[in-house]
């Protein structure tokens, strides 16, 4: 177990840290710039505030990227016995500008989980937020991340998953799978700005998903962008290439070999995503079932009640509610052991269960 | 309710109708080239085989886009009482397709569920597939939907919620809202082909939400592209002078000006996700109020029965749960004109309104 954590920054990331971190009986100290963000991270039970003479092992920087190399040379300063980390999504970035700003980068180990939500602040922390989630330590030439055993136990704390990479390794990997997803999700989302309402109450699963990540923070992106442009532009550019020919064989469709070109593309996506590990991204921990509601008020209390009754939790719960229908969906999720039983029992009080 | 309705065609969606169909106890007649397809249909309940002497009232054809023209017109001949639906993604071109085979189109009305799966064949039928979605009904010149009450019924049937529109604007409007972002989504997956699964490790929920719909059926995307190739071509244009800018951009990002024009396109991809329709945390119809609740049982219901006793109509509600924290927040959504008394009274109740 590791000594007092200092978390800078409480934040969507900062805030789920030290909620993790309490949660395991780790002392955990708080700052922030804002007093508003600070006070209701503490009052939301993830620390307590800093105070004169405080020794933290560990720091933890939590804030944008632009600043993060700033506060980072301010932490290993102020705190000169301190192993110092960081949070953000690039990792050579902040590095050079340590090392331009002349700081003591023999005590800074850069780190990234690869965790987050589309909601930011303190109220969307999580204790479990890097549950199961890689995070990856970009150990430099300075240190590496056996020196820095403070970083191993906070992330063993806090459930997730030790990934060693290069800060080049990792960049060019987060382009992938993360900054150029993000740019390719915000440009389909710019095509509905202008579109018909019409057009858009058609729009499925399938839009909703591809443009979720699209309602990001654009500040914060602009940042990430901006600090690992030249890899996110080496893909785009490739993404671009397989563009152009998918434009030029819907130029003329029936045209030979316009299909077999559409369709290797196709193939090649199919191929694609099947390399993705773990088919589905939903908490593994809880199975989930739909049972449908009345759209009469006082319907889902009245479910809530019955399955409270019947001696099971409901882990989470989430109300679809289609515009037009006569019915909602309540999604709930409950352990693995339960759901068999809660099925049957909620169909024998003629509750509708809908898979 | 309809008369006998005879679905040809036993995949996921004709499978789902059958199903849908029966279980309001309306007669279902099954037809399907494949004989395995068929059976599997008919023992999962979606309906029986056709009989010599069947006269449907409605003709529903579920094949693929390639071949649904030639069978509508096999129908039309066959069933000269009928009228006959199809529910392929596009509407111009069969049609088009119809009236060069010089098929009876005054008997003929082209519809579209926007209602789908990732697997598909009859065992991935469900009778709630369509429940709330949109089910477009694009008459042509020669028939309006008034004339195919028949039609109507069907989708009041299966819960859908009618809509109408042009073929022209229904094959423009699924462009921008499936077609799109299935392209988008497949050119995504491909970059994922040869990325080393070091990388591929690192992946989250953005990046397969992203790339979800690149998974489906090459054989199927092929055809609808194809027949949808003019405006989906047209969007891809425009997405690719958007991606150009952005490549350019990110080509000197410390360039004045560069900053400042991927801020603008990410705000608009926010500006483009905001106006979905019924998006959890998105829908504008609703505004929501967050609610602090301790994580003890029974307190959800309680919160419920107590905005139920006020009067006021759930909308939409979603609960978070941290394990860490000593609270778990109750996002509820509500009509505007609610929300002001409803955070008063809950607050005087001795809820604590997070946000």
């Amino acid at each position: 177990m590791i000594g007092p954590v200092r978390v800078v920054g409480t934040g969507l990331l900062g805030t789920s840290i030290g909620l993790g971190l309490r949660a395991r009986g780790i002392e955990v100290i708080l700052a922030d710039a804002s007093p508003t963000n600070l006070s209701i991270a503490i009052d939301y039970g993830a620390g307590r505030a800093a105070l004169t003479g405080d020794r933290p092992q560990l720091i933890v920087v939590c804030v944008p990227p632009d600043v993060t190399a700033e506060i980072v040379a301010r932490e290993l300063e102020s705190f000169p016995d301190a192993i110092v980390t960081d949070v953000a999504s690039v990792k050579l970035a902040p590095l050079a500008e340590l090392r331009a700003r002349g700081a003591d980068v023999s005590r800074y180990i850069g780190s990234h989980p690869l965790a987050g939500r589309e909601r930011g602040g303190p109220l969307a922390g999580r204790a479990d937020l890097f549950l199961g989630r890689p995070w990856v330590v970009a150990a430099h030439d300075g240190i590496s991340y056996q020196q820095a055993t403070a970083i191993d136990d906070l992330i063993l704390d806090l459930g997730a998953t030790l990934v060693e990479m290069s800060p080049e390794d990792h960049d060019r990997s987060v382009a992938l799978v993360s900054h150029v997803p993000q740019v390719v999700s915000t440009l389909m989302a710019r095509r509905l700005t202008d579109a018909p309402a019409a057009s858009l109450n058609l729009a499925g699963q399938g839009l909703r998903d591809v443009t979720r990540v699209a309602a990001s923070d654009p500040e914060l992106w602009v940042q990430i962008l901006g600090a690992n442009a030249a890899p996110v532009r080496e893909i785009l550019v490739a993404y671009r290439d397989d563009l152009d020919r998918f434009i030029e064989a819907l130029a003329e469709p029936a045209a030979p070999g316009a299909r077999r070109r559409v369709a290797e593309e196709l193939a090649g996506g199919n191929a694609g995503v099947s390399r993705l590990p773990g088919k589905h991204g939903h908490d593994r921990r809880f199975v989930s079932l739909t049972v449908m509601v009345d759209d009469t008020p006082g319907q889902i209390a009245r479910l809530l009640n019955e399955i409270g009754a019947l001696g099971v939790n409901v882990e989470d719960l989430r109300l679809e509610h289609s515009p037009g229908a006569e019915l909602g969906l309540a999604e709930i999720s409950v352990l693995p052991e339960a759901v068999t039983r809660l099925t049957e029992e909620l169909a024998a009080r003629g509750w509708r269960i809908a898979g």
